[in-house]
């Protein structure tokens, strides 16, 4: 596998101050960098207003300083020290109020007394402080100075789009989300492990498949993006993947596509089976980020998702916690590795058949040994996969009914179609 | 859940004491009792001799008196006191005879020493007696005058039959029996509860479907009914329940039908998962009631049981303790509730289909929080309808799949449709 | 079960001494003391050179002689004490060599030192000799006279055929092989076991179906046989087994077809359900004798192994501990017993119906108890093949739901048949 580790992990460090949101220039600032690593990359505008499907483009949200100071003008709660401090999307606000009135714009966590928790109110005009248990506690009983020079105006959604062609018109599809403000592993490790496997699937030229990869707002971009493609992507989608929370190095788990049988799913459980000892198996009643929309009804694509540490399920989620001492170069290695094998193998899994009948005589051919002793394990998996090589099952299910990595496969059946006993068959 | 317990066991109280059997007055007298509380109930004559299917229809039998007395006149047996006494259909007889020959007439339980046994011979011209171990211990070697004073005529055979119209042609079927003698689980809170429920239903009004409840003996009149209405049943009926044991308080079981995979017995299974923590799953090979007729190879009608504790699995079964102590209000009501739940649940099962493509903005309807923190429940629940109700899934699969009681669905499924963002697809 | 044990026995010792292999003197010899006791079994000749599919049939080889000798002519490793000492197919050699050069002809199991390794090379040409550790730990660095008196010449190939005919040409297909020397389980009780079947069905007569058995070389043999007679297979047969290792007495095996569920895979599991306590299964990943031939893509005949202990699964396997004490005659009866046991199953093997709709009276007929008391199990076998006798499900189907023994329900379906009560349905 190709390392990517650090490389990655300085793309998210370059990334982390960023202040992104459904919209605004954080967006924009993060798009641009990534089309600096990826040229190709289509940046695109979506005018406030626009329709997709039940919903619209909301408000362009922008922000450039906000604050609560005390009696002294001393700033005790300070946007520019974390971006996580302001709810997301809050309206502009300038106003002196004693403590009392201001807690109902406060949010924090009891429960994890150093953590910032992350806020947001997109579609329901309001303002609000988040601060951490700690700093809550040492607020006292005075008059505060609450400042929030943001604004909402007529504006644009941007997304990026990247197609990098192959051989087929089917596509496999990537969608990642550029929407958090300074968060690691549940954002920054998504846009950076895609980054790194489109420019990996462009070193590698001479695809089969076409990849289409995306880096959107969570839920409104994904939306908008379907209104736009939905029938293209319905036609040529054969298997995508929602990147997220891909860069801290505890878990490895999959969520599942709504019915869980897609060739997204048969490749990510495959490779996951082979790449580590264990991973968890979350259900899609336990879904939270795009494949909400992708495997909606009507929707229905074959997405499914391959993560580290899954949203929800671990303490620093949501909050300034989250953080890049969590994400590692070798987590985001990881998330790479995973992802890179589950492109890799659809782009190899095809339907195989025998082209003689019975077994073949591999003696003469010198695949088989000439002497009858013992056999090694090699030529077990090599006689398995001619016997199961029927035409009717691809590479994923044959590997699975012997007990074999598929990609390990890979080489013996090119070895066989080499030898004249075994053919790809198109459907 | 609509309280009928003690109405329920008055019921069964007034009907206790009648000498029920195949045929015969004690039916007749039942199924007036019966046609008091429903008064649309139609009551059917089928002549002896008519035949149904493999089988014709028997003599009538009827009883007035029948004792065992002893040299002094004093009856030692006595079917004035209980009427399990008397083997069903038993011939008249009138006799004097020695203990000796008398044993082969007396039927008894030495492993239930205070039960009187159930017995019948419908089918070959027999006479005899029923006795508790501890009665027959107390026979001596003397004399006895043995007298059953029974007819066995061409007559008729009778059963009830209600049919509350619905807008649908479509019926749901409920088939209880009422031909045995003075026993409680095991007869009355058959008739009882589906006296109850035919009132409940009857109360309901604007149903659905149109239901078809009998009141029939066991196995004969099962074959006569279907003999007579098979092909508006296979084509009408999409779901039924044979009720029988449905009063004690001790257990929930439920009985499939012959394939198990019918919409009653999803519905069955369903309501018992949400409605009892535990309950007993029998094999069809464990059958004993009427379903053996409606499941059987080419009849196939989608009916199985939901009972209390089944018929020959409780050790008072078929003896003289299944009686009024072992059955009460509170089972009653038990098994009133879950078959109404059952039938509540079929009432309102559709294939229900989202309006809008990836998920509906349900913010801008007040159905979602506008900040974005910790959902509760019961917006996870409304948003897993929306994401299974793709018009391929009824209900039930949907509510199974989303883990959530389908009752509960009815009113957000009501929300949604209210909304405009979920329709009934009709097929 | 018909006692051929001890027949079965004597047979193996008198094929016991012959040196078999894929062809020459000692496969005809063991043919024509097959014939004698088959007299219809047809022998048939394939030159050299032939081809079949990807594989040609080889030189025929034969071997008088062989020897090795120490300096003063004393025979140490001698072929006419066993002919497992000579590697299969041996060129012919006549050296003196001192043991330094020897041993890389040499083939032992330091693991058991008692046991001579049974090795060949049939298509690649070399010499050899096996011999015990024990053996082997003899030798001194002398000058030993090495002499192999065998030829490799165009002759042919032999194998045995026997057309038992059925009323239907719709056949079951039995094979078994004939190409190892001194072996016993993973040799002889192949074709002794399979030559009781076939006298035990010439015995029955009036046969459903048409046997067709064949005695081969592994392998090449059944390549052969099947690259002649591959379309009447695929046409006509329903189910077959190979018939190897079936003549210990420490375990029940079954191996699967490719894909486990034909005829074949159901009878064999569930004779052997009913027939031992306990069995092994297999996986055909595990799979090593024709089976990798007749259930290979595009031929895919309904083959399967009903075996005793598996070839590579017990320690005597391929040596010259695989002898007739490892055999037994109460060994070779199991094997006879279970596999007759599965034919017999499916010759009878139908699909049935019941012929009136809901359960027929039985009482009437004198299969049913007149008194309505405990039924014994007879009576609910009798009913459980009527509820599932649908004409959907073949009585293995039947039997299987209703947990009864196939074998036991032929004399019920006879009694039910004879009753007017029961059809075969023919497809």
């Amino acid at each position: 596998m190709k390392k990517y580790g650090n490389i990655m992990y300085r793309w998210a460090q370059d990334l982390w101050p960023i202040c992104r949101s459904l919209t605004g220039e954080g967006v924009r600032i993060t798009l641009n960098y990534i089309q600096n690593l990826l040229p190709e990359l289509v940046i695109h505008d979506v005018p406030t207003g626009t329709k997709a499907f039940d919903w619209e483009v909301p408000l362009e949200w922008n922000i450039t300083d906000a604050y609560i100071a005390d009696e002294f003008n001393t700033r005790i709660i300070d946007f520019q020290k974390n971006n996580l401090h302001i709810v997301g999307y809050s309206i502009p606000v300038d106003k002196w109020m004693y403590l009392e009135e201001l807690e109902q714009y406060l949010f924090s966590l009891p429960q994890y007394p150093d953590a910032i928790p992350y806020v947001t109110s997109y579609y329901k005009k309001r303002w609000g402080f988040c601060l951490s248990q700690q700093q809550r506690k040492q607020l006292t009983n005075q008059n505060y100075h609450v400042v929030i020079n943001s604004s909402l105006k007529h504006g644009v959604l941007n997304y990026g789009e990247l197609i990098i062609p192959g051989r087929s018109k089917q596509e496999i599809f990537l969608s990642t989300y550029i929407c958090h403000p300074s968060m690691a592993n549940n954002e920054l490790s998504g846009p950076v492990v895609t980054t790194a496997l489109a420019q990996w699937l462009e070193g590698l030229g001479n695809l089969r498949y076409t990849y289409r990869i995306i880096f959107i707002p969570e839920t409104i971009g994904s939306i908008v993006y379907l209104s736009r493609h939905l029938s293209t992507l319905k036609k040529n989608c054969i298997a995508g993947f929602v990147i997220t929370c891909v860069g801290d190095d505890r878990a490895y788990s999959y969520m599942p596509s709504r019915h869980g049988h897609t060739l997204a799913d048969r490749a990510a459980k495959h490779v996951l089976k082979y790449h580590t000892a264990n991973y968890d198996t979350y259900s899609f009643l336990e879904r939270g980020s795009d494949e909400r929309q992708y495997c909606s009804p009507g929707v229905d694509l074959p997405v499914c998702s391959i993560m580290r540490s899954k949203y929800g399920e671990y303490p620093e989620y949501h909050t300034s916690l989250d953080d890049l001492k969590l994400v590692t170069s070798e987590g985001l290695q990881g998330g790479f590795d995973v992802l890179s094998k589950a492109l890799m193998l659809i782009e190899n899994n095809a339907y195989y058949k025998t082209k003689c009948l019975c077994e073949p005589q591999l003696g003469k051919r010198g695949l088989y040994p000439t002497l009858s002793q013992k056999r090694d394990k090699d030529i077990y998996d090599m006689m398995n996969i001619l016997a199961y090589a029927d035409g009717e099952k691809d590479l994923i299910e044959i590997a699975e009914i012997t007990k074999q990595n598929a990609l390990d496969c890979l080489p013996i059946i090119e070895k066989l179609i080499h030898a004249g006993l075994l053919e790809e068959i198109k459907y």
